[in-house]
């Protein structure tokens, strides 16, 4: 399996719960079309006492391999998941990635 | 479940191979002797071509809670796999994380 983290700053003219709540009502749902997307999981920062944090999600999104996550990601869906990110957050950090689980 | 995620950035002496070795060879049998440490994922970053990945390694850590969390890492355990990480790590980040799994 191939996962991808994408690490992603929120628009500074949102609230926490305003990012929150576009991230899983309104992305999440366009996102989980994306084709052969065989795992999805959306994970919403919990803002740190007296800081901004770096980050305030992180999508991580699993496929069969790297060459079908890139056909998925020219999809319509796919093209439609990445403009929509711009409604929400102002930067994205995307890591690929191997992964372990340990325990 | 409180999840927390922790990005690792390597230290500059160790190639991409050992940095991986040493983080599940090493690093991963001592962490997962945290006590109460519901599931533990250890995620390698596949370098991008032609540039520097901000980030390495990002471990991802479960707990029942917050609280257990927080006397998980005091434990003797908890500490040691603290320690540990300044073997391969010169940087960590860690961001508290609520997790929804969408499919």
């Amino acid at each position: 399996m191939f996962k991808l983290m994408i690490l992603l700053t929120k628009k500074p003219t949102m609230s926490d719960d305003e990012f929150s709540q576009y991230f899983l009502g309104n992305h999440a749902p366009i996102a989980k079309k994306i084709p052969d997307l065989r795992k999805y999981v959306v994970n919403v920062v919990q803002r740190p006492p007296n800081k901004e944090p770096d980050y305030h999600g992180v999508a991580e999104l699993w496929f069969d391999n790297r060459e079908k996550m890139k056909r998925a990601f020219a999809s319509p869906e796919g093209k439609l998941t990445q403009k929509d990110t711009e409604n929400f957050a102002v930067r994205t950090m995307t890591l690929f990635i191997h992964e372990h689980t340990i325990t």
